[in-house]
């Protein structure tokens, strides 16, 4: 009856559910259900569960639920098994062409093209008639769940062009692919990075897209079920990232999962924070002659960190887009600007209210009004500075934002506001 | 020769080359080239740009580029004209049917699922026969773009089911529709908010999603591009909305553009500066005796931050992606817990340097590691908190991270360090 009831549900669904249960029920029911639907669950639960549900399978069970996926799912459960069990998993398949796909799609980077792509796809040559490729996408398109577009390879197996079905459909029987095709396709090679893929997709509106080497010869297609996924994964990554959480967690993970993942940049913070008590330390006689300096810390230190997470924030995400181009220098003539802007702005404000409010001495204002604008320069160059640094190294910009930006402007920024205090009050 | 060289580019990289032109030029090119191009290009232009182009047009020559677009499309360039603009413009459209229907969807809001919805898909009526639906599909098919799934209705425009190409190319031309549709289809209500849509669409693998209203007549489409776009600017929002930026803007706007969009969070952030200098200033007798005090205050402060971004990070992100759910005194035991650990972890690091670094006193190292907990527990709880209150209210969680957080547990954050200092050291 638990068979029946399941039957009703979507995969999607019933992973839902699954994810909720304990372990041994979640193998029980894997157990229990023909793979053909168990396939399809395990590649929608969360990715801690399937590797608990994997352990309780043997090599044979795991390989009959890999009969039943998609190449391109097939090599993602793969990749997730020990090295040793891969093989072993392996050597399970039954469908030779099913397994020799899958050795090929193991072998791609995982963010790349051809580690997100399937070789399932329906595919004609441009020497077949309308009538005779009707007769074979029947064949082929039993073994591809959408079929999106047809691609229209030459003899040598390289990518010419593309029907879509309604072409097809619309044409006259007897006509050559060759007279009906369109010979602009997009395409993206099979080592571009998957951010990449995404935004030629999303630009372009497309559905799939096929997947070539360097010769244009014919390997996978990508569909956009699996984009979607990824730029769900890249924007909360990145969301992230912005606030200090090294490691993929949500708000259900355990006390435990949760603090390895936000004690890193506390630590780091924390140690932001005794380097500018060490730079207070220092200054701490001119400090009692002139206590009203101490008040505006606070100040200082937010002003800095907000500033520089704005920045930083508007060219990660600018990277994101590949929108960041041109000189480097003129990027941060603009942030100086802008910073000057903002900067007077504020210490305007902070001047009246200081002078009135506080009572604060003509040179004691000059020196946090100074200060102030000076921080927020700075902070704006710091923030737009390091991600384009760090992206030019290679390295993903996304991280240099948030506590990062933060915890480098609050030490900068206190040390700054003393030292001008230093030049202008002169202690 | 420019029409020409054009033609050789997709729509989309047009708009690209377009938006870095000057008006004049834009518009020259939107008016050189028939509507049919022009109208895609339009399309695509950023927002800002199109607006402008569009200032340019006549409503006659605007009602032309309309013609050419699919509904939704139609619907969105008309919705950004002024009130008595889109009545001349649509009094300008020929095509009768076309205009209702742009009609129909100016009526919806733009967050649901009507806002983006199309009215182009294509129909059969489940009494229809194989054959027959195929020659009225392919009438049907030269209006649609993409044909995705055929939707299956019943006499009175009830959803029924739905149909792929594949399905019907597979059947035999004499079967009925009514014996080979499936009749389980995914589909949403019209008034069903866009995000809500993304997930569905999302969790479902869907490329395209059939609208109904409440009595299941079937209204509309939605295609999987557009919610990719939704997607997008989403998570730009959002990500923006944590970093303090109050617009939707791009490195690339005017020191103007981005002074307005980043001045309101620096101002709340100054005046949060201003609280924090009120209360040091409040409690400066005690600073004088006590001055190691000062020194651990931009501490407190960037962990207090710090915590809260990560708290509301995780539960905005959790809210977005629809998993908070459960008792909210539960969540906040879990946030106190977590806050417990790591302010224990950090606290012992601090005490062990404040002790042999700065040498301050054993009552003094005492007040910095309770106030330490006691603001990273705060910050949790407040991070966690103000999220899911505004949620419940209806108000977008998403701005409450960032900087609104880290200005609120700036002063909070410092005064409970002043009110545990005093009643550990009795000032
Ligand atoms: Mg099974
Ligand atoms: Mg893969
Ligand atoms: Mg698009
Ligand atoms: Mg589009
Ligand atoms: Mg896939
Ligand atoms: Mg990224
Ligand atoms: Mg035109
Ligand atoms: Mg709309
Ligand atoms: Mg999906
Ligand atoms: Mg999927
Ligand atoms: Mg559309
Ligand atoms: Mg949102
Ligand atoms: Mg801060």
């Amino acid at each position: 009856e638990l068979k029946k009831l399941l039957d009703d549900f979507h995969h999607a669904d019933i992973a839902e559910i699954l994810d909720e249960l304990n372990l041994e029920e979640a193998v029980y029911i894997i157990k229990l259900l023909d793979s053909e639907t168990t396939s399809d669950i395990l590649m929608e639960l969360d990715e801690d569960n399937r590797e608990k549900v994997l352990r309780n399978l043997s090599s044979k069970e795991i390989a009959e639920e890999i009969e039943e996926l998609d190449t391109d799912d097939a090599a993602d459960i793969i990749s997730e098994l020990s090295e040793e069990r891969q093989q072993e998993v392996i050597s399970h398949i039954e469908d030779e062409e099913h397994k020799a796909e899958i050795r090929e799609l193991l072998a791609y980077d995982e963010d790349t093209a051809g580690g997100l792509m399937a070789k399932e796809l329906v595919k004609v040559y441009e020497t077949w008639t309308v009538a005779g490729c009707m007769r074979r996408i029947r064949g082929q398109a039993k073994e591809v769940t959408r079929v999106h577009s047809i691609y229209v390879v030459n003899k040598k197996n390289k990518l010419v062009g593309r029907l879509s079905l309604k072409d097809l459909i619309v044409a006259k029987s007897d006509q050559k692919i060759a007279e009906i095709y369109i010979p602009s396709v997009d395409y993206v090679n099979v080592h571009d990075d998957v951010e990449d893929v995404a935004r030629v997709m999303a630009k372009y509106d497309l559905e799939a897209i096929p997947v070539v080497d360097a010769n244009m010869i014919l390997l996978g297609r990508i569909t956009i079920d699996d984009i979607v996924d990824v730029m769900k994964e890249e924007a909360e990554k990145d969301y992230q990232l912005a606030a200090g959480i090294t490691a993929d967690v949500e708000a259900d993970d355990t006390i435990w999962e949760l603090t390895k993942a936000r004690l890193p940049w506390l630590l780091i913070g924390m140690f932001g924070g005794i380097g500018a008590a060490s730079i207070i330390n220092g200054f701490s006689d001119a400090m009692l002659k002139f206590p009203a300096l101490l008040m505006f810390i606070p100040l200082i230190q937010a002003t800095a960190g907000n500033v520089g997470v704005q920045s930083s924030a508007i060219i990660v995400q600018g990277l994101a887009n590949d929108s960041i181009d041109g000189s480097i220098l003129k990027r941060l003539l603009k942030e100086f600007l802008l910073g000057l802007v903002n900067g007077l702005a504020i210490a305007f404000i902070v001047l009246i209210i200081s002078h009135f409010v506080f009572q604060t001495t003509y040179l004691e204002s000059l020196t946090i009004c100074v200060a102030l604008i000076s921080v927020i320069i700075m902070a704006a160059l710091v923030g737009t500075f390091i991600p384009i640094f760090l992206d030019k190294r290679g390295i993903d910009a996304a991280v240099a934002t948030g506590p990062f930006i933060t915890t480098s402007n609050d030490v900068f920024g206190i040390l700054m506001y003393f030292l001008i205090a230093k030049a202008i009050l002169g202690f």
